[in-house]
């Protein structure tokens, strides 16, 4: 039992390694050597934990992935006792934003990933079965709201789901390029929510003012 | 004159070339050596007309953002003698999107291009020059149809455009990884313009089918 437990905790460590290069200079370019040397271990006892370069990369993306869903879990049990559809929906998104140190080496890594995964099979599949679960759970609050009458039942819908998770995607995109600040990305997320639950023009605007001041201290 | 015309167009067919690397197998590993054999010249031959990765990186980036410009401006003109600004941003959004073998390839460029634009300040800032430019334009579309009175005046922002581009990016995404088909990601293209421009629940179900049959032949 120890010994299994200290190759999991092995195989973590050379993960982090394996992360620490790719949110630094990709993946491509970064052989099992160069991860043994960022992990300060020699190429044959990394070997012992990962065979091949892609049983390493599909390892990382999965421990990743599970670190993201934590982060999520975490931000949500943060809020209130019993927190509005909409609050569990603002802060699941804007965890998926750059908005601190953790949540952007996580999409600096996937950056690196989604250049591989479009040419490689077994990354693509992980990415396929994380995207439904995530679209599961929005749509679940959703739908929630929709049951609460917060929100109009038409928009309790995957494909409603499906587009705030583009939307957010495409965002957090658009901050490691530099395009946006980390700050615009989320008050665009605060719009977009405002605009699903039903607040338009002016008092759109409002509600983005105040969505920001309930869940702030959640964020960052 | 036909030297500097014969000069440009060894450098498109290089980027070509480059392209052919990037769209098959990434970036990141690619060196001058590897493009020049992709496009059948010696390496110095190459270095004739590019003397770093890094210039024929830009180069090829700039060129091949120009394409897909012109593929959108080909594709508006294609609509009727007088779109709708709505039909006109869907011809816009959907060629964002890998319908064909053509926008597939500059997709599959872009995502090895991102990877590398995260950490490449020169790549970075061909991207930050994009992106508004885009944004201004369907900023411009979506303005002409609040004053035609097709859309309520208050969406018509710089916000609802990047909002807009942010959903079709994150999509082009997930058709890319296997997540979702090009045709699904298409009629969420639609729900969201249905969406903006007023249509709701069943109404919204009869925009998009009515949107889709209208524009479809220039799409594919």
């Amino acid at each position: 039992m120890p010994k299994k437990v200290d190759h999991e905790a092995r195989r973590r460590e050379i993960s982090e390694a394996l992360w620490r290069i790719a949110s630094t200079r990709g993946l491509d370019g970064a052989s099992l050597r160069d991860v043994a040397a960022e992990a300060g271990i020699s190429l044959g006892r990394l070997q012992h934990y990962f065979r091949t370069k892609d049983e390493m990369l599909v390892f990382a993306l999965r421990y990743i992935n599970r670190l993201a869903a934590d982060r999520i879990r975490a931000r949500i049990e943060a809020l209130d006792e019993e927190p509005t559809p909409r609050e569990v929906l603002r802060a699941c998104l804007s965890s998926m934003l750059p908005l601190d140190d953790q949540s952007r080496i996580g999409l600096l890594v996937g950056a690196a990933y989604y250049a591989r995964a479009v040419h490689d099979e077994a990354l693509r599949t992980e990415a396929e079965n994380g995207i439904p679960q995530l679209r599961a759970f929005l749509t679940g609050q959703l739908r929630l709201a929709a049951e609460r009458g917060e929100l109009p039942p038409e928009r309790a819908t995957e494909d409603e789901a499906m587009l705030l998770i583009s939307a957010v995607d495409g965002l957090a995109t658009y901050v490691l390029l530099g395009v946006h600040a980390p700050e615009a990305a989320l008050r665009l997320v605060d719009l977009q929510l405002a605009k699903l639950f039903g607040a338009d023009g002016v008092d759109g605007v409002d509600a983005v003012g105040e969505a920001a001041g309930a869940v702030a201290p959640g964020v960052g």
